[in-house]
Order: C-alpha cells, then sequence, then structure tokens
C-alpha cells in the first residue's frame, strides 16, 4: 500500500572481555571490546564500522542480529538486545539514501571470544578507545556501553561473561573490567549479598591453601538473564 | 546502494490521566488512556490501532512521532521516548509488504488531555482494558505500560502528568492512577523523602484550615525529566 521509504539496517555492537592494553595493568586485567569492520567503500572508504547490513528479508530483527553475531565471530552471543533506532534524515552520509539503522548489543562469553577468529576486514578495538568511526558510529558505541555499563548495576549481566562457579574476586574482576575502574571489594561483596542472587556450591577454589575462597553460582530462579522485551521465547521485558 | 526493502512506520502510544470509568471509584480518581485510531480499510478493517504512519522522508524518527501526537491531540507532548523497534516478518498482515514499526510512547498533561479535541475517528480507550486492536498494537501497547509503570518508579515521570505547585497526597494519586493500584500513603512519603529530587515551597494548600499540607515543586537539579537516549537537546540517555 505504501511505498518503501528507507533502507533498514540491522547493526550490531558486540562486547566482549579481553586481555587490557592499558600499559602497566595487571597481567590478568581485562577490557571491553569490540569487533569492527573495515569499509571497503565510500561513504567513509577506509573507516572502522559496526558489523551488520540490510534487513534480510525474511528474517526478524532479532534474528538478522544474532546472524551478524555468528558471520563475525563464528557462534551465536550468549547476551543479545535491542538497544535503539537511529534514524536521523541525515545520518547516512549518501545523498539520495536514507538509512534507518536499528541497533542490537551483543554481549560474548570469555571462551567464545578466545575461540573468534575474525576475518580479513575484522578487528578487535578498545570500545572506551575508539577511532573515529563511519557515519554515526562513535554515538552509537557510547550509547551501547553506556547501557552496558548502567545495567550491569542491577543486572545479572556478567553471567555472560564469567563461567560457573566463580568466586566474587572473579565476579568483581568482571564488573570492575566492565565499568572501567575499582570496585571496592568490601562494598562490592556487601552490595552482592544485599541484591541477592547468587548460590553459594558449598565448594572452594582448588590449589588455595589458606582460607580458599568460596565458589557461587548464579540462582536462575532469582535472576533469570533478561534480554529485552520481546526478546525471544521467554519474551519478559527488560 | 541497496534498495529500499521495507516500509518503515512510525507509531505513538500517548498516555493520558483521566477521569477513571471504574465503577464505584472515587469522584476524582483517574485511570491511564490512550487515543486511539479506528482503521477504515483493510487489512483490520474497523479495528483500533495506534496513530502513527510511515516515516515521512524529511523528519527524524523523534520529529515524526511528535507530529504524530500534534496531529491526534493538537499540541506536543510533555514527554516523548523511543520504546522499541517492531519489525516481525509477518507482523503488517499483507502479504508482500514489510512493515517495521518504531513506536514512541508519549505522556500528556492534564490541562492539555482536557483541552483534546479529538478527531471523528479517534477515541480515548483505557489503556489496560483495550479491545483487540489491529496487527500486533496489543504486544505493543502492553509493552509501553510496563515500561512506564516500571519507570515512574524511579524516574520524576510524574512530572508530565501533575501541575507544581502539588502536595504529596495529589503525586500519590498520579503515581496510584499510572499503576493501577493503592499505594500505603506512609511507604509513599518514606520512599519519597529517600529518593529526594521534591523542593518544600515553604507554601501551604488554600482552603484547608486545619494543618493545611506542605507544596513542592520537583527539583530541576536533581530531577531533570529524562526522555531516553539522543532524545533531542539534551541528549542524555535514560
Amino acid at each position: 500500500m505504501v511505498a518503501p521509504n528507507a533502507t533498514l539496517a540491522v547493526s550490531t555492537v558486540i562486547f566482549a572481555l579481553r586481555p587490557t592494553d592499558d600499559p602497566g595493568a595487571e597481567s590478568r586485567a581485562r577490557s571491553l571490546w569490540i569487533p569492527l569492520v573495515r569499509r571497503l567503500r565510500n561513504p567513509f572508504d577506509n573507516f572502522w564500522a559496526l558489523p551488520g547490513g540490510p534487513l534480510p528479508a525474511e528474517l526478524d530483527l532479532r534474528d538478522a542480529a544474532a546472524k551478524t553475531v555468528e558471520a563475525v565471530l563464528g557462534f551465536a552471543p550468549r547476551y543479545l538486545e535491542q538497544l535503539y533506532a537511529f534514524g536521523d534524515v541525515d545520518r547516512s552520509g549518501t545523498s539520495g539514501e536514507r538509512v534507518v539503522s536499528i541497533v542490537y548489543w551483543a554481549l560474548v562469553g570469555d571462551a567464545e571470544a578466545r575461540r573468534a577468529r575474525l576475518g580479513q576486514n575484522v578487528r578487535w578495538l578498545r570500545a572506551d578507545r575508539l577511532p573515529t568511526l563511519a557515519f554515526d558510529h562513535n554515538a552509537i558505541v557510547d550509547y551501547a556501553l553506556w547501557r552496558l555499563r548502567n545495567k550491569v548495576e542491577y543486572a545479572p549481566l556478567a553471567q555472560a561473561f564469567i563461567d560457573e562457579p566463580f568466586t566474587i574476586t572473579q565476579l568483581r574482576k568482571v564488573h570492575e573490567a566492565v565499568l572501567g575502574r575499582r570496585l571496592d571489594p568490601a562494598n562490592f561483596r556487601r552490595q552482592l549479598a544485599a541484591a541477592g542472587g547468587l548460590v553459594d556450591t558449598g565448594e572452594h577454589l582448588a590449589g588455595t591453601p589458606h582460607r580458599p575462597p568460596r565458589l557461587y553460582r548464579f540462582d536462575p530462579a532469582a535472576h533469570r538473564i533478561d534480554q529485552g522485551p520481546l526478546a525471544g521465547p521467554g519474551r519478559s521485558p527488560s
């Protein structure tokens, strides 16, 4: 009835924790990285851009985002949520063509991030230290990063970045890597206790002779990882 | 470079507080209502639907949503935020045409809601008691309602529904109308005090001889009303 009026693209900001390149950091310290794709055509020839592309006719929005992650990394993300639709009239940088991008953000687990083999024109870049990207992609990444850092304070997003069981210290390191700052250990422990959602496994970390730290799991009943409204089978709002 | 691959629509869920039609309610009790538009063609001929339409070529997404509110009610909303993009392959109900809808939600003040003169095929319906709507619009309204009720617990959304100065009781009535349930007055007062963000005007409600209640304003420094990421001039994330 109405003619198509824009090109609809789906792009994805894919966060992974990988070894930091901060000078002087602890040997096992990590930072947030995202894979970006080098553009090989104008506009923004040779600039880095978010992975994604035009919405395939046969795919729902979320499936298109998941497919992008699989194309870039070779596996499905642990967490995938719609972030925002970006559609300013002049954002595409090409005269005559209007592109509206529906952006998802994804979290990728440690083991998966290590396994990923990026293609020739794809590279991991530090999420909080990016060069000038194509289009409005710096603003998009900044917003995704803000959303991740905000949500990790109240939702069990760290589940995506950590393997169970884990110690409180290991969990704190994940939060520190996501937030990009140190957290006070005693405060962190207190806030975790207040929030609930962890199960004491009754076991302790092996190989630590004196007062070995306890190992925990996430409580599935308290803390189902929440991927936003209408996210799929669960379809519970975020 | 890439052909348009979908029709992009922008629709808006417009919430207003209007006198309730609950049987036996207090005379000044209110409920949440939204204006809906009766469809005059297939698919879903004669069903109620959210106001909106195809994205105009010259408008940013947010401006398209604001324009819809003005077209339906005759004025701009006090609050406007992007809700979600709905784009399942089969949601449009018409063979061959794919429609992706970017949905905004809006809040309308009391005085404005009273002033609104709806067009012939537009009607206020109770947001929490809707008939079967066109397309997937029931799911969209349900999600918008969930988002409003969730956000009113931590953000000063009530600003959109109340004129300053106000009493704590008046503010509680707004929250009750939004949430659709009674709140304990002492608890409500305690939570407000803990959250901060109100300024005591030093004045009292006129016309109340004994212990006249205090009048408050929102503290603009503590509580700028927040309309989501990239929302316009302020552009602070929600």
